[in-house]
């Protein structure tokens, strides 16, 4: 294949295709591999943590103690919900269809879409629309307000954050803000979003007379909001933190066995609810 | 980032990319598209069908009338087999947690493994075995049971394309047959793979006293073997055959809605067998 | 587990397992496939084509001879559009990581997102939006041109389906719509979307004062308008049909074989443009 | 559907969907969640680390202290390896197609297959079978000739975890092992899978005459096989590790923006090495 600019110069491909993929995470020469500027070793040798490093990949610089503290705790918390979670189910399901575990995870992540792994970024935007409201000068109570109503207006009454299909009250939510009071007031963080994800649990209580308490969804997005991630990595993080869960189970149901396992044992099936039976019409051409 | 090899000559870098990625299947310029040489404008004026377009950019030509004709039984027999597949499951399930239709079909794709989707290139090559013992002068009950006896000590019992859990006898395998014994009295096609398949089937009810019967892997895979396409691709073509089955069920369980739809109804839900309730250990420099 | 709900009545949860899957597409008792009524041996025997089981799939009817040719042929035109797309270079580099061709087909298949894959979706949805105002008796021009303005008021300026970064003019175009215009002429379909997709270009010319002429996208949304698909249906069909191209891509990867093979051949690499070598800062705890 | 057998007494289906999702890694009911027994609230109030949850979730115990950061490491170390590797640049290429960070992570994570992810996991076994031959009584040296010999005859010369493309010595190897040293003078591990994998070293470096270092993969299989995870776990922790560097680069690539982004810059191309422009010829049935 020829392209239509043929005039070239020495070292312009390179040039070009050195712009092509440009990065400030990693730079390497052979033997010689830095994170952000951080030689491997020295990352090593400090004994940086898993959470740390999610940190500084993201976003540039290490994070504090107590910041990288949160984050591990958000992580660490979101890893599984079940079997009966489609990501869960799939990564299963991915282990007796003869794919690696890499194969299985990846089935699985790639759920984690707006519905089953979109409500923590939407929660963070949530927040951050509320925070932007008091920052304009509105009282808390106004700003939840009115961002709750224009969040209600534009996207339907499912309000990502609160409320659980299973549980009354998620038992995941009160020990990850309480993280957050801590961490607050040892400084670390503001504590400001903490308030605005209960301001939002009390407004809907209020609003609607009954709980609907603050999820899994919502705490972490009160971590991530607190800690200064953009809304979208929320679900980014949530995908690292599932895939612990993915794997455990692609993993045990590897050493259980199982050949092509669907959703449901054999005896209980689905129901057709199409055309009965009906002949094929003769295809155009067809002898008769 | 530098590397090591500082010295270059103008267009070497073009030409080395231009290696890099290197292609029989297309060519293009400005306004040009060709497929194996043949203009796209003149492959849609000349009414080329999706089953030749299948056939000519894995193969390099174009196929007779009567092998794009068996190619297209075979891709059409096998769209799909209902929810209770793993790669429906999946595909339906994915369709409930907020993707796109694309990223449905790729998680289901994705799970067609050696287990869920392998029969079919296996039974390819244990069909191409045995063909290979016939030709080094075996006869052919000869050349079936040394072939099966072969596939047997390397991978035990299941003989893939033979025996069906739910269906005592596959309706696809014995329409799919007539089509190849059609295209063999036609000349399209040998009809050797047929006469082993059938010979196949033969041994292993005179050996196990029980009909195993040959299913639909192991009917495409007859196709597949006539045709001449490598194992590997009888995998590959039952990838886009089940992807249409996969993108029914997608569109229809959008079409149905449901939010984070895991495999089984909330009332039927699954069995924990690990530890009871226990306490979490001290961890190392926490305060007592 | 146990579930709060623990009262049940004798097949209960049987029924509610078989709503759970609920499907028109397949029904299969033993022995017995049927698609959308049709037994799988009529449509085998009756040689129905791939597109014409594409279309049985996902609308619930068979279609006439002059709607299945058009469909294999929006299918058949848009296979493949070479290595430098990403889906295909996915395609490829995964094939030299030791994954499947399933997997390679996946990790391809689910990158067709919003802006790789979905702009015949959304030149459906402008085409179908344009026929919406006509309907309400405006003129075609006056449609047109409010279409034109609320989409580019809502998305930005980049009109899916016309345009081609890559292509003056798009060589698939003109073809295709030949093929519809038969079509229309035969009275296999209307004809109304043809003109409103000409329309759109005719507009976007005169406004602009240059040729945007349709490309692929928006002469396959012509056709699937034409053909009555729901709009989210264009992307899934889309998918189906590059499908063809990613696998006969990672098919001729595999035969040439390599490992671990980049975006860019070794010498033309990236650009590092983020803080030079630094040390990592004492971590809290750790012995000074 | 219905299903053959039709017998059926209360709770028979129930039982069996219990039995079909069977799993010790979570219990759950209303307002409780618990990991291998552990309360999820006691897991967050107790600091238990993301790395010590992944122990957890795949192993059923927590870890010692030396045993979690021995794993943390590891994980830590893996994350990047720069837009060269096809895991990288899938996850970058995705990023300008209009998918989700999700499926950005699930395209990419696909491909760790046997030859870009599968090192580890198989220098894990390679260890493992010369701890075998050790524990059956051989010395160090010849176990681990032996153990080499029959590598290379069954799976060819490449030795997974020894020797690097790039990188002359791997910067990574030396501060892993360093650590598995410190944590055997500790008591935490045992130190024997150190003292294989330099077995190894030093026996490939005698054999060739030349240095084939220890790479990441080999000395991180080193730290997963002293802490006794089965040798699928590699892959599987491997895939983790690099799904934040995955991460990390999708979201770089989202904010710098680009759209169908491919490996390539534009002017540097592909080569077409298939047949040149030719005719198609004319179909069956096609008016000459």
């Amino acid at each position: 294949m020829t392209d239509s600019d043929n005039a070239t110069t020495p070292g312009a491909d390179r040039r070009e295709s050195e712009d092509w993929w440009r990065t400030s995470i990693i730079e390497m020469t052979p033997g010689v591999i830095r994170y952000r500027g951080y030689p491997i070793e020295d990352l090593i040798a400090r004994r940086v943590s898993l959470a740390q490093m999610i940190w500084l990949m993201t976003r540039g610089e290490l994070p504090s103690k107590g910041q990288g503290a949160l984050l591990e705790a958000a992580l660490m918390a979101a890893v599984d919900h079940g079997p009966q979670a489609p990501s869960i189910a799939i990564a299963r399901m991915a282990a007796t269809c003869g794919v690696g575990l890499n194969s299985a995870m990846a089935s699985a992540v790639n759920v984690l879409g707006d519905v089953h792994g979109g409500a923590g970024e939407q929660a963070v935007e949530l927040y951050q629309d509320i925070a932007a409201r008091i920052d304009a000068g509105g009282s808390e109570a106004d700003a939840v307000r009115a961002g709750l109503d224009d969040f209600v207006a534009a996207h339907g009454k499912v309000i990502p954050g609160f409320g659980h299909r299973f549980h009354p009250v998620d038992p995941r939510s009160a020990p990850l803000l309480a993280l957050v009071d801590e961490a607050a007031r040892q400084g670390a963080v503001s504590g400001r979003f903490a308030a605005i994800g209960r301001g939002v649990e009390g407004h809907l209580a209020a609003k609607t007379g009954k709980a609907i308490p603050m999820n899994i969804d919502g705490a972490t997005a009160v971590i991530y909001a607190e800690l200064g991630f953009a809304a979208p990595l929320a679900r980014g993080l949530f995908c690292l933190s599932r895939s612990v869960g993915i794997l455990a189970h692609a993993w045990e149901q590897t050493e259980q066995g199982g050949r092509i396992k669907g959703p449901l044992p054999r005896r209980l099936t689905w129901t057709y609810d199409g055309p009965a039976r009906r002949a094929v019409p003769a295809q155009d051409g067809e002898t008769q």
